[in-house]
């Protein structure tokens, strides 16, 4: 099972959202296409949120476009938060789209302006929209596991939004760990408990390091069947929504994991360090990824 | 199970012998006191080396001739490398005296002028002399995961040492990964193997973060059983024997896990991360704790 491990790498979203210094769109590109060439497995490309709210990101649509006619061999996500960005994204043409809901109150309140209960209503009704039209559908839960405003969620919480979802027939679930309150005991309890609940289900985790938790957590993810890890390169990340957020978990220090247990040998970690090595010169600031910094174990 | 887990806290000597920088007795003095008051289970004061070649730990001896009127409430643990070392270990009535082998031939000849099966033999019978003198012996392999220096250890290798230590009697054994090469697979695969030979053995594990597994090792062993684990104080530490070692997997970040998991809620991490605070003072680095810089999750 561990031989299908795959990534989602998360960095040119997750990561450049973080930082206050835009990328420019030719830049974005050609680091898309050298982390494509990595062997990674999904590459999220962006969101579709309001240009004003995150500039960023603005160019999303533009670089799913240059995409549309030079296709790479690994599949394109992006992130909608709502009924205006899923539209961007039909247009797109992106493969995969990514949407979901908080777990914690408050986060969803600063990062949507909506209830928990009222974005799981519009995020689903959303995702099988989307399903319907042939994408295929993320819904994920953020502050799966803890909230940097609230402490615990509670486990409840978490598994009922995940009901809602698997009853709507949306099996590709993520779990994020937004704030990094993660730790790899409860990983592997509410994990077991998603499967026990539906053994189909097709779950995806994606953790942020805050305090130095995240290679774990993958391992205790994995260690109970999940398959696809959201990381970046490079470490970078961050969720802006959020209190105390450090980055997410190094790319090259997941594929050196992965390496060390002779799993996926075609992920190239040296593709994926030189683009963290733009993201240093580019962002002017050291990164937080282990490989990166030491290089790799070459035996 | 996991609630017996305890701290072997080595930064005095893993975390100062690796700074050029010379802590004065009346410092490292009150370090070790805030860290035995800390709920800390094992305190490492020093090693038992020649002063020449190791002028950091120079004053070992003083330092444990103090607390034998000033006797903290943790067990009190030292390290020797050779008899001489182990005499000077006896006049100081330390608790418990480590000593170890590498299971590196390079690594061995480095760091002790001998080949393994030579220092196995003199270690063997030092520890062997320690127990019958009353004193509490930990064994180590060091180098137990891989090398700096040559790689692949094997791990036949590994547990033939072991088994030398079993039929000595020997069963407070330590594995310590002094060059971060452990994964945790395969620290899950040696820790079976091990207690599979003997369901006896005291395992205690050692793990440095060059490659960022340092905590995902400390949970693939705890899984295993292992109950003690060796940390230091603001993840200092490295040895200055091997080639690109990191610091220890820190003491505060270990112990934040425990918590996280409602273990351990006697250890005060913020009487670590006080020392760690002196650390980054006197030594004027930057530390390689995710807890010490991030704080801790209170709930």
């Amino acid at each position: 099972m561990m031989s299908e491990i795959k990534i989602h790498e998360v960095g040119l979203r997750d990561g450049l959202q973080n930082e206050s210094k835009i990328l420019p769109t030719q830049n974005k590109i050609e680091w898309a296409e050298k982390l494509a060439q990595s062997g990674i497995d999904i590459l999220q490309i962006g969101s579709f949120v309001h240009p004003t709210k995150m500039p960023q990101m603005a160019d999303t649509d533009e670089i799913l476009e240059y995409f549309k006619s030079h296709k790479p061999t690994v599949t394109l996500s992006a992130l909608v938060l709502n009924e205006k960005g899923l539209e961007r994204a039909f247009a797109s043409q992106v493969d995969l789209i990514c949407m979901g809901v908080s777990a914690s109150e408050t986060h969803s309140q600063k990062n949507t302006g909506m209830s928990v209960s009222n974005a799981l209503e519009r995020i689903t009704k959303m995702a099988i929209d989307a399903k319907s039209k042939g994408s295929q559908v993320q819904v994920s839960v953020q502050s799966a596991f803890g909230c940097g405003f609230e402490g615990k969620i509670s486990e409840s919480v978490v598994l009922s939004i995940i009901e809602t979802y698997f009853n709507s027939g949306l099996m590709n679930i993520s779990l994020a760990d937004t704030a990094g309150h993660a730790y790899p005991q409860q990983v592997e309890r509410l994990i077991q408990e998603i499967y026990r609940m539906n053994n189909d289900a097709k779950i995806t985790v994606h953790f942020h390091n805050t305090y130095g938790l995240g290679i774990a957590n993958c391992y205790a993810a994995m260690n109970c069947g999940v398959q696809t890890f959201e990381t970046a390169f490079g470490g970078l990340g961050g969720c802006p929504f959020t209190k105390v957020a450090a980055g997410n978990v190094s790319t090259e220090d997941f594929a050196h994991l992965l390496h060390r247990n002779g799993l996926r040998s075609d992920i190239g970690i040296e593709r994926i360090s030189a683009v963290s090595k733009f993201a240093e010169a580019f962002f002017e600031k050291g990164l937080q990824s282990y490989v990166y910094n030491t290089g790799i174990i070459n035996y």
